[in-house]
């Protein structure tokens, strides 16, 4: 069903959905771009991730670009961004930065850093016309194609 | 095994994840934060999601605070997000920002605008010492807690 009714989403954060919006990928996709994890056996340990899993995940990485593999000089196959996978990373920070909001109780256990500078990286909205930084609330959306479903 | 998997997650975009890291969630939220929609036959309508489905994701949405119900007019039940729902906004801005670059053949099909003048809104990555927008690639992160397991 979700197939189906992807197909007529004419919306990129469905799309984007479509490629990583699940669960597991995206925790692959924080551990490849923060931890700089290349292995199989470094994902898997990591997440306790069902192997079969793991696989077709980052199969379907590769397919669709977000990675590209190569062989290791001890004869096993690495996992590495692309730029269009390293893109990812602000989905993740803004991610990260409502769950340090609203979902951990003892604080935020990492920070993410410059790495030119040490400072701390936060994401942000701005507005191109005012230059001002909108609340969430104060955000609508237009649409530019016409009969546009939702 | 997601759920034994998570527990041991210290991390807050996992968390994150675990409230909002399904396909179907991520697009109920679009739809009431940008498309206003508050009644479930109009969620599940747009969405051409199952019925029981729907009724699981908003009741969660609901246990988990991202959502309060409140009674319509003419008897039926409507939802609306909270200012932690709201807050989740710029993630959805950040994502379709990701789709728009990488999934999005015909160029973007919406923009988000500032409602206070009507300029488009961005998401951006800023780096609080400096001050600059550092790339993705530039971006490291830095364990707060002892110990964390990736």
């Amino acid at each position: 069903m979700l197939g189906r009714t992807y197909d007529k989403e004419v919306c990129s954060a469905a799309r984007a959905l479509e490629i990583a919006g699940e669960r597991w990928s995206l925790l692959i996709l924080r551990n490849a771009a923060f931890a700089g994890m290349t292995r199989f056996t470094d994902f898997q340990r990591s997440l306790d991730i069902a192997p079969n899993v793991l696989a077709a995940r980052l199969e379907h990485f590769v397919a669709t670009g977000i990675m590209t593999t190569s062989g290791g000089s001890e004869g096993y196959q690495t996992y590495h961004l692309t730029k269009k996978g390293l893109d990812f990373k602000p989905v993740i920070i803004a991610l990260t930065e409502w769950g340090d909001r609203w979902a951990a109780p003892d604080g935020p256990p990492i920070v993410y850093e410059h790495e030119a500078c040490g400072g701390r990286v936060k994401h942000n909205l701005y507005c191109k016309r005012c230059a001002e930084s909108p609340r969430p609330q104060d955000v609508t959306r237009s649409f530019l194609l016409p009969s546009l479903p939702t």
